[in-house]
């Protein structure tokens, strides 16, 4: 496979297990102002030295050691977008805020508040914010999931090739 | 265990896989108008003989045999409600829709949109919706899951002498 050599650094990534984890199972956690929940940390917005992704938020809303799955809140800025890379476990997302695009293998969809977009193994994906508002989804995972794989420049050129990939990943997306 | 010694008539439960498996691979599938999606069956409104729930439908999201995780939406319509029941298997759940109120396990709390609600395993619940508008609810389980097991007589009248929860099961909702 044309995976990345060096160990990906992913956004998605990070503490096996979220400090909230602790708290999961309070029955009741109430919704606050701008889409962000009691007793979930936010971790806050990072630029990736290599522009893998750019201003991208993520809140773990369930993840518990008796469920199989979990479920995240990504927001993506303005103008922001998710990293382009794939895996082998599934993504299975909802957009809650906003619009944008996004990049599933060789498709780009627009994406309007609460469509469903379904990433099966091993496909190269990336989300898009349109430029005047943030783009929220949820995103549901296993639990027991593989690392993110990025692209090599082989992989980048390749996907370019498509003129509607290539205006996509430059921030110019139409679909 | 106090379980019912018939076998549960649940609202949940019933094909294990719904029809729409074979295009859950599709990557977009959009959103529709009230809280319906393209390409989605919605398990229409139906009224339990024994009153165990009230006029609530059923949309499979996201269920694919390489998730370890489905994803459902549930829309409860005014007045209506979920079955009082409980499983082995947790629910996260997250309000997408409208306000309400839910009993998990001895607690009564009142539901706003966006709300989070986690139901541990083996824990009574149940969700309301307020007279005026559906309740709507995104709802997180493992593919892999028991039956619930519906409430006896006895476990009601138990729950019942809080009257909290008394209130709460006879559609008069306090939290």
């Amino acid at each position: 496979m044309a995976a990345s050599p060096v160990a990906p650094a992913s956004f998605e990534t990070g503490a096996a297990r979220p400090p909230q984890d602790e708290v999961s199972r309070v029955p009741h956690r109430g919704a606050k102002a701008d889409f962000r929940w009691e007793g979930v940390e936010m971790r806050p917005y990072k630029e990736d030295e290599r522009a893998l992704y750019k201003t991208i938020t993520r809140q773990v809303l369930f993840s518990d050691p008796d469920m199989a799955g979990e479920l995240r809140y990504f927001e993506v800025a303005p103008g922001g977008f998710s990293a382009l890379e794939r895996h082998q476990h599934m993504h299975a997302v909802l957009i809650l805020r906003g619009r944008g695009h996004c990049l599933v293998g060789d498709e780009v969809k627009r994406l309007e508040t609460r469509d469903l977009v379904t990433v099966p193994p091993m496909t190269w994906h990336q989300f898009r914010a349109t430029a005047d508002e943030p783009l929220g989804f949820l995103c549901m995972v296993d639990a027991q999931r593989d690392r993110p794989q990025l692209p090599t420049a082989e992989d980048v050129a390749r996907l370019e090739q498509d003129p509607q990939i290539a205006g996509f990943l430059s921030g110019k997306p139409r679909a």
